[in-house]
């Protein structure tokens, strides 16, 4: 009987509110554990004192595995939004302990009616409390766009911009002249790859190619269009269905952001100073910050770090969110460095956001485990770049087996709520890392990948290009010019093609956000199988093992996308995914 | 070697900020875990990309061992503000593996550079998110006053009240006309015994002698004195250096409220009909609630549950508190039932009052693991019932040993941040629970409890009369009337000079609320020794075993309490506590 690793802390992600009626309870255990049974009831059903109280039984379930873990759920009706329980774990060889706040204890403890219990309580399910995020997201496929590389209209402007088709001397500072009517001329082509969602990169005034150093965060960088532009960009984007999400960079300005401009003119005494984080007089000097004379984005000197503990830097960015939102009629905004501004400051952004448009979908850009920043009032959601680790890795260290992967993906989902894991922003790819079809190192394995993320959970993202399997590494190679040109040649159709399908199996019933999944046979060595839905059923088979794999369907089933199947045979390097 | 239970999450108790500089780290190992190391840097410190970053080693030390699990800590001083982060962790045969956000890897993992990496990471060391309970709640030490039954001076209003020194037909009922005149009487009394925070049970306008269902938050009952007597009061309290709290029912009004009588009046019609949780057209029918016609606390009728979630709610009881805040200069607020409103209400309140009064201290009613309610931007602790409980059991289940009380304390001083620590409301006994000397049979496990309250971390709180020891079972009998008559005997004189004595140690350099504590010698049963202290050293021993234990001072130490301790032998019962 192994005792370690049985733990469950009441709220958060373990012990939280699905709706107004349903509260779901997770209880993590080791692998010994073979079942699980809440005993719950409402605290006061024996009395004010709560002497006497016992709990009424209730099956929990195994809902995920991972390597040293099992996690057991359970989802039950407070009859009084109210609850009070405790676990009773069952191990292999049929002996059993409970589990309270303050740990293991024999089952007869509960029966000692002198002695105080700690038993774990969930106070009341509160409907303001509960985590929401916008419905809209759930089934969206996005489409990333970084505006100064996707596609180019003449429009007027002029600028010494590199050739569009020129991508052999590409480097950090190149301008290719994408612009919003160029955008705008392809909303078509976007909405019949099935595209129901865009995230563009940041658009606003600014000196560099990426422009995540802002000059002035209400004014269209004119290389870029006009305000007009994009506002009418919005209009026709959800004319078409396609929601539309843009990037806010306020982790840090550029060093032309009038803020910032005053204190370089007026030092100590601009009263901008304390927007920014400046330790030492010598804040002019331009070059890596590591001297520590201001605070920056990883030590870039033209991306001075905003104070967002500061009240006035809290309402500058909120009203600007709010221009946005009036003046654009935007469904979305991306959080820049979102682990970095102060939950403070997301906090009051949420109330004042939701209040004026409550389906506006809140993204924060967090690389990592974003628990702390998604209890429902800050972030709906966050980009999932764990998600992409997990799969990277796996696809590249072909010594992990089934299980391995089955872990990875489990940890994934085990990091969030339901309602999160349904928005979860999954990519394979962005601006900040390699394209997918390079780190992946063959198309098998980048479609594969693809599968992948099209039938998980979540609100999937295609980095603008990736739907033609274009490469590259890192920045610069990762930004390069969509090569429209070349992009009619029936290869690159036949991978726009798969694509596509991949996006048409995301839409099926089976594949929506909120249906669950689950692996099944996890034998053969990296052969992933697993299934999703309820009613509609589908199953999905990646063959990342080193032979071909024997997979018959069964008459009512119907082959929705395949990679390297056929008669009955999935082949190395194959997905197959099926619906009955 | 041991994988399971060993974890880590990044933020809320685990990663947190101390203050501006300083960041905690926890790591959660199982008992075979001997050594932990910190791998850390700031993430960017090998580059904007992250790759080929490595930490640099931290020793963790142990700082807290339950039964099934070590707690390894380390404070960090992070230069930029910023942590990447990830753990090495060695067993006691010598072998190590590391742990990344995604589980336990071979620490060769983290040097295969094509592979990416779930490292932990700590965003931004943001001053607005810090947990800053407020600094005089430190060591301030309470004494609760449940004022029906405190103190009597006729201040001329007339009522039916029970005669003082009647005890014997004590019921829910009685009421014994104890007032503020009278309170205000016993200022010198309460400064002499070392008191110097006070916590009032409600003194609002309600009909019971508990006044748990208020009628009027904005005036005092008249049983008790007048508004401007209770401003006077605390006046008073101040002069004297005691901090005054008072108990906010914001979680359910009694029918008597203009709200609720506004409902029973005009129906669904009434604009206070969505202030409570109203489920059926019969509410104005008296008696349980458990039909849930509407919510209720503890389904007693004359507590209709408030909605904290509505607005109109939300802001009514916030001007209500600043209100207080105005009218009387109150230091604390404690929150009733304070786990069933909401948590938006609480953080709304927590900013408007924060911002009014910077140092209110904000404690809530909440009897189990309150980690969500302890972020730092809602309550600034709780009534630590845990640790009440931990001690009950452990006084009352003789079979029990020491390392089960280092278990529980540890336990309960593991739940929270090191500042929530700091300022977390002990007390052995309030309205809501048996009296200590009651519970705990004997003056000796009595002395011994009330001399492990005073000499552990948190602030406090006597509840009256348990100065002189005072008994009763549950409700009504915890409430009985001061015996002010009684209590000039020798054998109250000698219990009130052992509490005044266990309150000077409390005051102490080393019995400070910052200072850490440390178990020692677990190897007699039921004999607990801790020490308390940095620069001053403090000791404390409590023999609970089934015999008299030699224990020998040295030179330089001095015996600053004790109980049943000479000739250098602690008695059974016994307790000694010794300053170097």
């Amino acid at each position: 009987m192994m005792l370690e690793g049985i733990y469950h802390k009441c709220g958060f992600n373990d012990c939280y509110c699905l709706n107004e009626n349903e509260l779901k309870i997770n209880l993590h255990t080791n692998k010994s554990v073979k079942k699980a049974v809440l005993m719950c009831d409402d605290p006061y059903s024996k009395g004010i004192s709560g002497q006497n109280w016992t709990g009424n039984p209730v099956q929990m379930h195994l809902s995920r595995s991972l390597s040293l873990e099992n996690i057991f759920s359970v989802i039950v009706q407070p009859e009084y939004k109210r609850l009070q329980y405790y676990f009773v774990i069952y191990f292999d060889n049929d002996t059993s302990v409970c589990l309270l706040e303050d740990g293991i204890h024999q089952i007869s403890f509960v029966n000692r009616c002198e002695l105080a219990k700690h038993y774990f309580k969930f106070g009341w399910m509160n409907e303001s409390d509960i985590c929401i995020p916008p419905k809209w997201v759930e089934n969206t496929v996005w489409y990333q766009i970084f505006p100064d590389r996707f596609c180019r209209v003449d429009d007027g402007y002029k600028a010494n911009f590199v050739d569009w088709n020129d991508v052999g001397c590409i480097d950090y500072k190149s301008m290719y002249g994408g612009n919003i009517k160029g955008i705008d001329s392809k909303l078509e082509y976007l909405s019949s790859l099935g595209i129901t969602g865009i995230y563009f990169n940041p658009i606003f005034k600014s000196s560099t190619n990426h422009k995540y150093n802002t000059d002035d965060y209400l004014t269209v960088d004119p290389a870029f269009g006009s305000n007009e532009d994009f506002a009418n960009l919005v209009k026709r984007a959800h004319s078409l269905g396609i929601k539309v999400m843009i990037d806010a960079v306020f982790n840090h300005t550029s060093r032309d952001f009038f803020a910032f401009k005053d204190v370089l003119k007026n030092g100590q005494s601009s009263e901008y100073y304390n927007w920014y984080y400046i330790n030492s007089p010598e804040f002019a000097k331009s070059g890596n910050t590591k001297d520590g004379r201001y605070y920056s984005f990883a030590f870039v000197s033209d991306m001075p770090k905003l104070n967002t503990n500061n009240k006035a830097v809290v309402d500058y960015f909120t009203d600007v969110c709010k221009k946005w939102i009036s003046m654009f009629e935007i469904d979305g905004i991306r959080f820049d460095v979102g682990n970095e501004i102060s939950h403070s400051f997301i906090k009051h952004l949420n109330l004042e956001l939701k209040d004026v448009k409550p389906d506006i979908f809140l993204l924060g850009e967090i690389w990592t485990d974003s628990s702390s920043y998604l209890a429902g009032d800050e972030y709906d959601s966050v980009m999932n770049y764990p998600f992409m680790f997990s799969l990277d890795t796996f696809f590249k260290d072909k010594s992990l087996c089934t299980k391995d992967f089955v872990h990875q993906i489990n940890y994934c989902y085990s990091l969030y709520k339901d309602q999160t894991n349904r928005v979860i922003f999954n990519q394979l790819d962005s601006h900040d890392v390699g394209r997918i079809i390079t780190r992946a190192g063959s198309y098998d394995s980048f479609i594969q990948q693809m599968a992948i993320l099209m039938t998980m959970p979540g609100s999937p993202c295609i980095y603008y290009g990736t739907e033609f399997a274009l490469d590259g590494q890192n920045d610069p190679y990762n930004r390069k010019p969509m090569p429209w040109k070349y992009l009619d040649c029936s290869e690159h159709q036949s991978v726009f093609n798969q694509i596509k399908a991949l996006i048409a199996v995301r839409k099926l019933d089976c594949f929506k956000s909120e249906q669950p999944f689950d692996f099944v046979n996890m034998d053969t060595q990296r052969l992933i199988h697993y299934t999703r839905g309820t009613e509609q059923k589908g199953s999905v088979y990646i063959n990342d093992s080193d032979r071909d794999v024997e997979i018959y369907e069964n008459s009512d089933s119907k082959i929705v996308f395949s990679h390297k199947y056929s008669d009955s045979k999935l082949k190395k390097g194959g997905v197959l995914v099926i619906v009955n």
